[in-house]
Parts: C-alpha cells; structure tokens; sequence
C-alpha cells in the first residue's frame, strides 16, 4: 500500500519504541504544548512519554498509535481511555487511536498532514526547542499562493516564506530556497511541524543569515495528475542503492524548471540567478534535490540533502566545474538513522564517507549530525537551523 | 460546555435532516471534491445526501454524526461501516464518526476547525458554486501572520488577503475589510471554508469590486488569554435579543482597536481612514460587528451582519451622523434562519423590518436572503459574494 511505504521512515520515534517500558513514568505530565487551546490531553512528562486519552464507552479495546505500533490503554468507569507511550524523540510525533480497529486522529491534539493522511502530532519539549519557538521578534509571512502551471497543465499551491520587511523594502531583492519535502508529506509540512518561519525569524533576529526566501511546493505533484512515484520494490519495502531508481522524479523536476521558479521569479522580488538560488529537502525530498540539482548544475548553488543521501564523488562528471559553480554540499542525519543497527532509511552507503570523499575533492560540503534523532522533523528542523545560515554567503 | 452552546448553529444542515428519509437515494454517487486526494469517502449524489465509509472491524456500533444527531451505520464483511446522511443543504458540512462512543474525525476528508474542534467537511455540489470556484484567473495570497499585541499582551495570529497584484503594485495603496468569524470558530474559517479567497479573485477577475485587503483574525482571543463568552443562560441555550448582552465583546474590541488595526494599517499598504474601512462577520461574528461599529462610527464606512442581527434605528442616537458616516449597512440571513418554523439561531426580531426601518430613515441598507440555506457556511459565502461588490464604491 502505497500510503504505507515510507510509514515506518516518516512517522517517528521508530527507534526508541522499545525502551524504558519497564519503569514507572515521572508523574509531572503537562499538557502538549501543540493541543488544541484548552485540551488537557495528550500530555507529556519529563521523560517524553506521551499520555493520550479518548472516550470511547462502548468501545471493547483502544490502543495508542504511533508509527503502526500499537500500545495497550485501559478504560476508567466515565468510558475515558487512558494509554501512554514509550519516551519518545525530542520533538514532533504523528500518532492516533485504534478505536475497536478504526484507525483515527486524536480530536484533541494538533492536526497536521503526513504520513499520507490527516494526522494528530503532539509537541514533546526539546532541549534546543528555543530554535523553532515563537518569539516576539519581527515575523515574515507565511504565504498561501495558487496559481496555474502550464508545464504541469494543473493547477498548483504553494506556500512562500517572505523574510520580515520584505514587504517595508520594495525595491530590494532576495535569494532562494526551494524547500522540498518527505514521501506522502506535502506542501504544508515544512511551515507547520517544520516551523520552517519561527526557524527563519529567530536566525534573522540573531543576524545569523542573510534573509532569503522560501518555497514550500508540493513535490509530489508532477506533470500529470494523478502521478506517483514508480519502481518500488514487490516487498512494498524501499531499495536501496542512494535512492536512485527508487522514484521517477522527472515529473516534479519539469514543474520546478517549467512552472515553480518561473512562477516565483515573475511574483516575487527574487535574485534569479544560479548565485542566489537554493535546493534542499528531507528523505525523498533530499532524494529529488540529489537528482535534480545534479542535472542542473547551472541553476542551483546550494544543496542541502537532510536524511535523503549525498552525493559520492564518482557521481560527479566534471569536478572543476561542479566546485565552481556549486558553493556548498549541506548533508545532515539523525544520529538514530547513522547507526547501522537502527538504520531504517532506504539510504545505502556511507554519508560521512561521501561527504569526506567531496571534501578531499575540494568541495564546500558541511555534514551535520543531529542528536539523539531518527528519521523525524527534529532532525529537519535542526537541519534547516544548520543549514540556513550557511546559505548566499560566499 | 461551552464548545457545544452554540453547535446546532454552527453546524450545518441543521433544518434538513429530518427530510426526504424514506425514499432508495439516487444512485448516482461521486467521491466529494472536498476529500483527502485518491480518497473514495465520502461520497455525494444528486440529492445532496453523504455516504461515509469507515474500517472498524471490531466495532459493535459505528454512527454517522452530523450537529450531534447520529444516523446508523452498517459492516460489511470486511469491517467497513458505511452510512448515510439525508440530503443536506447545498454547500459545507462539518461531519464525524462515533465509533463505539468515540466521537472522532472522518481521516479521509478534509479537515478543517469548526464548532470548537478539529472536525472533518464534506462539500455538496451547489448550483451556485462557481462563484467560490479555484478557477485560473489571478490570485491574491492568503498570508499567514504572526504579531504581538501590546493591547492584548499576547501572540495574536491572522490570516491577510492580498489582491491580485499587490506586490505588483508598491505605491498601491487598498480599502480593508475586517472579517469576523462565529463562535467556536477560529481565524482559519473564512480562507479554509469560507473560500474568501477564491470568492475574491473571481470577483476582481469580472471586475465586478474595488480590491481590498482582508483582514481575519481569532475574534474569540481578547486582551485576556482564557477569555471565554460570559453571560450564557443557565440551560446553555441561546439568549434571545439580537445577541446583545450575550457575550462580552469588550476585549476583542479594544485588541482590535489597540492592535490589530494598527498593525494592519502599519505593516500594509491600506489607506488608513475610516471611509476605507468595513467591518462585517458571521454569527457571533455579526454581533460583534454590530456592537463595534456602532461604538466607532469613526472607525468604519461599512457594516455587514451575516445571521447574526441587524439594526434598529432605535439603536442610533444621532442618525444625522450616522448617516453621513456609514456607507452601507449589509444584513443577510440564510432563507431558512428566517423561517419562523425554523429558526434556530440567537437573533429575535425581524431583520428584515428593521431593515426597511434604517432604509425609511434614509440609511443606505441591503438585505440579503440566501436561499435554501441555514445557518451555515453556504450563507456565509453568499453574504461575502453579495457584499463584497457593495463596498468602497460611494
């Protein structure tokens, strides 16, 4: 099933489902920071577990749902369900209820839109969570924009992060980054859960980037409706080999060189050069942004692959042209996912080996390394926090 | 509970549902447009009835749940429940599931925040729905922003429609129309549901209204955060009186005197005085617009009460100004709100008199009735569709 493919890479805290079952939780749980306003539940403690709650009082058994995984809950006599899981990542989680087998989002929390379907997330407080907080520093816009592709021959939604004062300063022009997302994510991951904007706010608070802009388009939509990705192994499982084979990317890839960039060059006040442009993204995203910045060496400057691969040295066919005009290799992971026994990435090969392969080559290339995270948006988040900053500089 | 005091006005399809249950539905069934993309369920057919589908395999009772009353679902032998809805008013419907008692959500609709919570909508084809149709004409940008307010002392989140070459245009400076929401609704309504955007595009594409900004901001946070509406009767029933002493509008109007538009007027090309600009709203959105315009006369030109009152000419103490003053006063009301049979909503009166009373004193005044709807976001629409040509002309 499709919609399963990447369930196990995108939902996260895939790795840490197993541990410290057996102790009794901390008893100083709080409401998610991500409920909706007034919303007791889910709640989280200190240890990141997550305790979620649902009424249910016909219902003969309930579970906790995170990743496919099920956790038990137990009813009290008001018919309330009551269940906790296991501590979790810093960061983002996507998770829900099987209510009697019905598979549903917690009403209670934050919906977001991943993993292929309508989702609940829950907030569990991180120790660097100051990054991607709300501040009250000056806020760009995030915005909401529709417009026809001819290339696509459809209609297209994207959304675009202005930098603060974009609109105070009409004559003044910025990069961009094209900001790609994960498999069976879409457009609005990136300025939700990705917090992509409190991200850019705080880094242009500090002074630490030069201001650019965002676009957020959804990478899955190609040339034709209804398309989606081809080549996917029998087991339904991922293949290896850097993700290449895996997808057919040329769909998006025509829409980005046909329609996206020519859209956003023409409607906002871009540099639009190769200089002042930008290509990344995360898992399948990373993946595109490999492929594609590849064969367009002439329109891209900076690559960023978050958790989606890197690029070997061998697959680079003229090396002095690439260093000229390629000006940084950003490639960044979870720590979770480098670790052979939890790799649970469709991604072969060694990241840290290529990325040192590129740096012996005399390629600006930056590898990070994120903490005690797996194939989530802590990692992505911190990627982007990383990886801004790197960005129109040189 | 305060999240159910105003449901069997919010949701929608309130005056239909006991309806046309006894014929075979027309078996002409289409998955809604509104569904998640690739999703079979809901369907609609011809005659506005949803059929709803979900997998629950162990349940014993799954329910199709629509303004709390919940018609009968049945399984199949792959632990699919399917069920339907009788024929809804054309339009947006708010709907869910209570599987075994849990009230939760459709995942594979379209998830909006309506009535107090995160709920699924289904779209019924309507005759008229070219109007709020994406088409491909230009857009404007529906921009997401983040500010903080000094008056409110808090984070304050809005939605901003941009017309159509606004960018564009740096010296261009535009009318505003304030856009209120209803209760238990949030600042997310009028771009998601309400199809503001779309609704204006098409509009300015047939040249048919002066572009103008709106503004949509959480007209339920005030100055204090936990605000909640006070002043409810004790059965939690709607109080009868044109809404007036219903709630406590006394923080939203100061935030949006002290706040939102100062920042609007500051952070957007508007032209700043009050003949440029409206105030208008849905439901509990109507009465604070009534109460607030008629407090600041200086403040805006234009007023608009979507099933939410209308204005006595008792209630202007000076009408010499007050004509001089306001522009327009727009009243409307879905075709069934004003049925006496019907009625459902807080407003007593009769709008319609009270218009032709401000109409008799020489106040320039339209009342608008939307046929075939109640209270719902299909009124809502057409109120905006009927208004929006009406404003900044004189």
């Amino acid at each position: 099933m499709k919609t399963k493919l990447f369930s196990a890479l995108i939902l996260s805290a895939n790795c840490l489902i197993a541990r410290a079952q057996t102790n009794q939780p901390a008893d100083d749980w709080k409401p998610a920071t991500s409920n909706l306003p007034g919303q007791q539940y889910p709640q989280v403690n200190s240890e990141g577990r997550v305790r979620a709650r649902i009424q249910a009082p016909q219902a003969q058994n309930v579970q906790l749902d995170i990743s496919g995984i099920k956790f038990p809950m137990t009813k009290d006599t008001n018919g309330f369900w009551t269940g906790d899981l296991p501590p979790q990542d810093q960061g983002n989680h996507y998770y829900g209820f099987a209510v009697d087998g019905a598979e549903v989002p917690d009403p209670n929390g934050s919906f977001i839109f991943g993993s292929g379907a309508w989702r609940t997330d829950v907030e569990i407080p991180a120790s660097d969570q100051d990054f991607y907080a709300l501040k009250n520093v000056p806020h760009g816009q995030l915005r909401e924009i529709h417009y026809f592709g001819k290339t696509s021959n459809a209609d297209r939604h994207c959304f675009v992060y202005t930098p603060p004062g974009y609109d105070k300063n009409p004559n003044k022009r910025y990069p961009v980054l094209y900001l790609l997302h994960g498999y069976n994510e879409n457009e609005t991951g990136w300025g939700h859960q990705g917090r992509a904007s409190f991200i850019m706010d705080n880094l242009i608070a500090e002074g630490k980037v030069t201001p650019f802009i965002i676009v957020m388009e959804n990478n899955s939509i190609a040339t034709r409706p209804g398309f989606v990705p081809r080549g996917a192994p029998p087991d339904g499982g991922p293949r290896r080999g850097n993700g290449r084979g895996m997808f057919d990317f040329s769909g998006f890839e025509h829409a980005l060189m046909g329609d996206v960039i020519p859209f956003i060059d023409a409607n906002f006040r871009t540099i639009a050069d190769q200089r002042h442009r930008a290509l990344a993204g995360f898992s399948m995203g990373g993946m595109q942004t490999h492929a594609i910045a590849l064969a367009h060496l002439d329109r891209f400057a900076y690559i960023g692959i978050f958790s989606g691969g890197s690029i070997a040295t061998n697959e680079i066919t003229d090396m002095a042209a690439f260093k000229k005009k390629i000006k940084l290799v950003f490639v960044s992971y979870g720590s979770r996912e480098l670790d052979p026994a939890n790799r649970r990435g469709p991604f072969t090969g060694d990241p840290k080996a290529e990325v040192a392969g590129l740096k012996a080559a005399g390629v600006h290339c930056v590898f990070y390394e994120s903490p005690n995270t797996a194939h989530e948006w802590q990692t992505w988040r911190r990627s982007l926090h990383e990886f801004a900053p790197l960005l129109f500089k040189n």
